[in-house]
C-alpha cells in the first residue's frame, strides 16, 4: 500500500494522516460549477469543444450517480477524445460503496442527479471582474451541509468538476498574494500559462484589485476572478473540519480553496490535507507544492495511479500529460485504498476503469 | 421511556422496531413541497393565509437549519397564531445533533437552505386531474439519495412539510383504492372532511379515474391528484429502506406514501415504520389506523408529546387538536428518545421548544 498512496508534501503530517484515516469510511462530495472563463479558447480541454464545457460538470456527477450520462451522449471528452477522469471516481465509487452527493456552486447546466443547491449562480468571464454573484450566500449554505456531512462520516473528500477552474483558482489566488503564476496545472499537455495569466490580469484590472489586495477579503476576491466550485468547496469544508477530517480532493485548484479557508476559519486548517493524482503531483507545466506550501502546512497525498500499461488508448494519453485530475480522482482513489487497508490497489483501479470505459464505449 | 415512545398498532413488530433503533443514529430527512390545493379556502391551515402557505415549507426548513426563518418574519403559523410543529423538530435536533437535510419534491418558495433537488416542479390544484409533473423522475432521483443516505446512517427519519397534503394524499389512496375518507387528518380542529373529498372527487373526475383503478399505477395516481412531496418521500424511502429501516415521519399523509411504495417495491415494506405524534393517533376527527391497516402491516409509533402543562397558549393549543403534526416532529421525537435510550424525555422536548418558541416570539 505504501507504493499505491504517496505523500508528496509533509511527510510526518501525511503518514499521520494515512493512520488516521486507515479504515474509516468517508462521504465523497462532488462540487460543480461552470464559468464563461472556460469558453475563452484554448484555455480548457474539459470538453470536446469551449462551447460544450457548460455539460461537463453535469455530465461528470451523472456518470458518478446513474453509470452513464444523461444530459450527453457518451462521456465528457478533451478535444482529442480523452475521456474525463470522472471514469475513474465512477469506478473508484462502485467498488468501495462510498456515499456519494454533488453539491451545485452555479452552473448553467443542472444534473440530471440529486444534486444540493446552494443558490449560487453560473460564473461569468473573469475578464469583467465580475466573475461571481452571492459569493456569502454559497458559503453560508455549504457550511450548514459541511456541518451536516460531519455528523455521519468518518471523513469528507471533497472533489470538483469546473472547466476553466485552474485560471479561476489563479484569479483568486492572485488576488489574495499567493504566487501561482505560471504553477496551476492545465488539463492540456501544453499548459495554456501565458494566456491563463493575462485572462486573470485583465480580470484584475476590470475590477480594480492588484495583486495581493483581497488577502483578507476571500469573497470579494471570488466575486471578481474565481468561480462559483471555490465557495462550495470551502464552505462544505468549513463546516465539516471543525469536527473531522476534509480531503481536499484535486490538483492546483485547491490552493484557491485552502487560501480561502485559511483567511475565513484558519483554526480548520489541521484538519485538511490536499489528496490528488501522480499526474498533477509530476506535472512539470505546474507547482502543486510550490502553491500549497505558499499558504498553510498541510500534508499533499497522491494516488499512485498509472495507466502506461493500459490496453485503451483513452486511458495512456493521462501518461502524456492529458486531463490529469478532476472529479475527485485522485482522492477518492486515496480514500478507497484507505478504506479497504490496501486491499484495492491502484492496479485494480486501472482495471475497473478499463472495464468501465468499454462498457460506455459499447453504448456510445 | 416506555411511556414516551407509544406503539399505537401492531405491538410485536412495533416493539422489535423500539429495540433495533435503540441506541442507533439516524440522519432526518425533511421532504418539501407545494401544492395549489392548499389556497383552497379552508382547506389548510399551515400558514396564516391561503396564499401564505407556499411559504411554509421554505420557513419550516429554514427554522431546522438556521434556527429561525429567513423567507418570512416570525415562524409559520396558522389563520389562529399557533406556531408550526418544526419548532417541535427543530429542538429535538439541536438536542440530539442529529444530521438533516432537505429534500425539495417541487416547490414554489425555495428555502434559503442548502436543499437537494430532485427536478421536480411545484403540485398543481389537484380539481385539474394534472396535480403534479415529472413524477418519474422525482422518484428516481430520490431514490439514488436514499440509496447514498443508507450508507451513512442506522436509519433514515423522513418527515414532510406541504400544505393542503392531507387532500393530496386523500387523492393519491382514492385513486389507488384506500378508502380513506374521513379518515386523514387536519390542521384545524374541525377537520374538513367534506371539503377534502369533494376535492378529491372533483379531480378524480377531470383526471377520468375512477376509485383504486390506479391501484398498479402510483405515479400516475400523484401525476393526477397526489402532490410532488408523495413521490420525494416515496423515492428517498424506497432508496434507502433496501439496506436500513426507515420511519415515515408523519400522519395519515405517510398512508399514500407508504401505498405508493407497496406497488412499486414490496419487498421493502419490511424495512419501514410509520412515527407520529400522540396528537395524530389520538385524533378522534381522523384514523391513521384504518388508513395504514388497509395497505401493509407496519408499525405505527408515537412520541407521547403532551402540551397541557406548557406556559405557553400556542403550544397548549396543539392539545385542543390544532396543528398535531408535521416537518416530521412525531418522528424525530421517537428517535431522540431511542438514540439517547431514553435520557431525553417528552418533558425535556416541551421545555425546549417552549426555549425556542420564546426565543423566536422575542426575535419577533
Amino acid at each position: 500500500m505504501t507504493d499505491d498512496v504517496i505523500v508528496v508534501h509533509n511527510e510526518p503530517k501525511g503518514k499521520e494522516w494515512i493512520g488516521r484515516l486507515m479504515g474509516k469510511s468517508p462521504i465523497f462530495i462532488c462540487a460543480i460549477g461552470t464559468t464563461e472563463t472556460a469558453k475563452i479558447p484554448k484555455i480548457s480541454a474539459a470538453g470536446k469543444t469551449p462551447e460544450i464545457t457548460d455539460y461537463t460538470p453535469a455530465a461528470d456527477v451523472e456518470l458518478l450517480l446513474h453509470g452513464r450520462c444523461r444530459c450527453m451522449e457518451g462521456v465528457p471528452i478533451t478535444p482529442d477524445g480523452i475521456p474525463t477522469p470522472a471514469l475513474i471516481t465512477m469506478s473508484v465509487l462502485e467498488l468501495t460503496n462510498i456515499p456519494t452527493f454533488v453539491v451545485v456552486g452555479g452552473a448553467r447546466i443542472k444534473p440530471h442527479t440529486p444534486f444540493i443547491d446552494l443558490g449560487g449562480t453560473p460564473g461569468k468571464d473573469i475578464r469583467t471582474g465580475k466573475a461571481v454573484e452571492n459569493v456569502g450566500e454559497v458559503l453560508e449554505r455549504a457550511e450548514i451541509c459541511g456541518r451536516n456531512f460531519a455528523k455521519c462520516a468518518d471523513y469528507l473528500v471533497i472533489g470538483e468538476s469546473i472547466p476553466g477552474g485552474t485560471t479561476t483558482a489563479l484569479g483568486v489566488m492572485m488576488g489574495m498574494g499567493i504566487d501561482a503564476r505560471r504553477k496551476v496545472s492545465s488539463s492540456m499537455p501544453r499548459n495554456p500559462h501565458d494566456l491563463k495569466v493575462k485572462t486573470v490580469e485583465q480580470g484584475m484590472r476590470a475590477a480594480g484589485v492588484r495583486f495581493g489586495e483581497l488577502k483578507e477579503d476571500p469573497s470579494r476576491a471570488v466575486a471578481c476572478v474565481g468561480d462559483p466550485m471555490i465557495p462550495a468547496v470551502a464552505g462544505v469544508a468549513i463546516g465539516a473540519a471543525q469536527e473531522i477530517p476534509v480531503m481536499l480532493a484535486g490538483g492546483t485548484q485547491m490552493g484557491a480553496v485552502l487560501s480561502v479557508i485559511k483567511t475565513l476559519r484558519p483554526h480548520v486548517l489541521r484538519n485538511l490535507a490536499i489528496a490528488t493524482t501522480r499526474w498533477i503531483t509530476e506535472d512539470r507545466t505546474a507547482d502543486l507544492k510550490g502553491i500549497i506550501t505558499q499558504i498553510a502546512d498541510v500534508p499533499i497525498l497522491a494516488a499512485n495511479l498509472d495507466f502506461s500499461g493500459s490496453e485503451l488508448d483513452g486511458l495512456r494519453a493521462y501518461e502524456a500529460g492529458v486531463v490529469k485530475e478532476g472529479v475527485g480522482a485522485g482522492g477518492t482513489a486515496v480514500s478507497a485504498i484507505l478504506k479497504t487497508r490496501g486491499r484495492i490497489t491502484c492496479a485494480m483501479l486501472m482495471k475497473e476503469v478499463e472495464k468501465n470505459y468499454r462498457r460506455l464505449l459499447r453504448r456510445a
